[in-house]
């Protein structure tokens, strides 16, 4: 069997945790399996990068910081192979150059457009584990790319798909993933599997175990992922296409502090006006989520949308100064605000869920100020002091205990 | 004008330095010379990286440890480019990879076989200031190779060498090459101009400021170095290959402690032991310097030699392990000694220098322990407390006041 693995930054934070992943990977070698490891930076290498970036140069151009975090992953795989030679197994750390992984050319946000396997064929032929850098490639300048945020996930699921692996392993200081976040939920349960659809939606929703491109990636690929400690044995929980629907409505419910709402008020209320709203954000690189348009009262008509907390500064910035061009009367914005989401595949063919949430929120005494929905989700914004108490109550309301 | 710029680990330890070097490149690019950086690692980054490696595998393999290594200067050059940005100079950062600089395959200790000069060409022709890793290379396997300590200046000259550059500046924190360590001999003099020949001799015996491989390759392809401080504006020593002589005899005396003594006693005299016995250090890749091989008595001889303190205790093992087929009776070995040379082309057609140096040590009471000659050098071994001692007498016999 070949398995991809990929151990994330707090799994390779310190020299114990090098040496309990070196052992782990070894355990599946032994086995005779061929193993290919993708690692992330160190703990908090690439926080520790940014800052020094930061500081010298706060408006740094991305080809730059991408060429200064790539250093992160190249210190830990090369850390990595020298902790599994000193446990007798032979390892070779391969880099973005070396593997190659090709990249499309936007820095700091790139998307994978080719990965070489023959490299990494020739070191597993020559039995040993190879370790791969997660986040990082190359694009048509020869320049060093990275993937964003979580990047490494992408790394894993992109070398699984070109590998033709057959298991492809996220290891992370989660169990697996739940029906909520156990520190908020304590009655929260593991999830034996979940679809690549509902997984996409506890992603994107701020479910923080698998990082959504890599999920994307996965179903596109048909790769199936097993999301599992790194510390336990536990089993983790398995992505995959179908799965069994165990006669629950809801999957999951996941909160999303990271988000700021903006409303853009006194518009115009004529065509084109909302498109050169989000054709700003757009332009200025910003990604928009929930978003909510006022019905048109005395000609005029309000947006409001929401924004990663990060880009609220950035949005505020650009409205203001194309506040005439859109006629906009006034921007406001508000980042005490969360997004709590239920997401769930039996929610195609059942309805209530709706009704369902909003009951349960309302009994807890939490405002619902925008609503947004999917197939398989519904999200409510809420204030952002409530999100605890709703993620609760709406746990309590779908997952059988 | 086409100028190679290099700045060692200390000249861009901190933000401070970083934008105090970026300062200083940019003068010249704004004069409308090219320009081209080489750095080396931050401060004692090369040093951290080292020990983070040996915790984990205190044996661990060169090619990792170059892979690691590589990092320090990577990042470095990614910060440099930030810095001359935020100033508003158009800068990018290239790594060995990028170059691309194609070395032999010995991890730890490549040499440079071809540097491709289109992209850093390309670059500067679009008014870029470049900046370059030093120290690393790519092999045949494309694996990362490091040059060896102190290899930044070498890929300074290299990249000087093969742009045709018009000047190659070293900068360190002294102001230039010394008749001898300015904190040992206070009435050392900074020299205006030194032959390769004379800097090679220096820079082999410890006088720490250009890197041996450094000199020999901008001897063999005629590229005239400048030594000089990147904290102050003083002029320099300028390296080439014929100097005005000064009618000095010696143009420097340089100590080095980085020595230990290897006794090599009772072997069987007899030919090829000698060369037994070398055969073994080079087999180990430990450099031998100062060779005495006492004459044969009993049937019996001596050899001592020189090595690097850090390579004794391998000389040691590696001499006892194979103590009967040299025939040795028994192997000593001594790290408290040092050697101290006097160095000048001026000795090639004056004698009298030998005996100058031995009086100065006679008469503040130094024993000499070995001695070695070369056409324009005189060094001998001596014990260590008497270094400075040593240094100050002889610096005072040959250098006027």
């Amino acid at each position: 069997m070949l398995i991809v693995k990929k151990f994330g930054g707090s799994s390779v934070a310190d020299k114990e945790r090098i040496m309990n992943v070196a052992r782990r990977c070894i355990e599946d070698y032994n086995k005779g399996h061929d193993v290919v490891v993708v690692l992330s930076a160190m703990g908090k290498t690439t926080d520790r990068l940014l800052e020094m970036a930061a500081d010298i140069n706060p408006d740094a151009k991305k080809r730059e910081l991408d060429m200064l975090l790539a250093t992160g992953e190249q210190t830990s795989v090369a850390l990595m192979a020298m902790a599994m030679d000193s446990m007798g197994v032979s390892a070779i750390s391969l880099n973005a150059f070396q593997v190659a992984m090709h990249t499309t050319s936007e820095y700091s946000n790139a998307k994978f457009k080719r990965i070489d396997t023959e490299r990494i064929r020739h070191e597993l032929d020559s039995r040993k584990i190879v370790i791969v850098t997660g986040f990082q490639g190359i694009n048509k300048y020869d320049d060093l790319t990275t993937l964003g945020r979580g990047g490494s996930d992408t790394t894993a699921v992109a070398l699984a798909a070109a590998l033709h692996a057959d298991a492809c392993e996220i290891y992370t200081d989660v169990e697996g993933v739940y029906t909520a976040d156990p520190r908020v939920v304590p009655n929260a349960k593991k999830m034996k599997e979940i679809t690549y659809d509902e997984m996409l939606e506890l992603a994107t929703l701020g479910a923080k175990v698998l990082h959504n491109r890599s999920v994307e990636m996965a179903k596109k690929y048909g790769v199936q992922l097993v999301v599992r400690s790194s510390l336990t044995e536990a089993e983790g929980t398995v992505v995959k296409e179908v799965v069994k629907m165990e006669q629950m409505l809801i999957s999951g419910v996941a909160a999303d502090k990271n988000t700021a709402r903006i409303a853009v008020i006194g518009l115009k209320d004529e065509p084109g006006i909302a498109f050169k709203v989000f054709n700003l954000m757009a332009a200025h690189n910003i990604s928009v989520d929930v978003i909510l348009q006022s019905i048109g009262r005395d000609g005029t008509k309000d947006i409001s949308f929401t924004v990663a907390k990060t880009d609220m500064k950035d949005a505020l910035n650009v409205l203001e100064e194309n506040k005439d061009r859109i006629t906009a009367q006034r921007i406001e914005a508000d980042d005490k605000v969360a997004k709590v989401s239920v997401v769930g595949a039996g929610m195609q063919t059942n309805t209530g869920v709706a009704s369902g949430m909003f009951e349960a929120l309302y009994n807890v005494g939490v405002n619902i100020r925008m609503i947004s929905t999917s197939d398989i989700r519904i999200t409510v914004l809420i204030n952002e002091e409530d999100v605890d108490k709703a993620t609760r109550a709406v746990h309590d309301k779908f997952i059988p205990d």
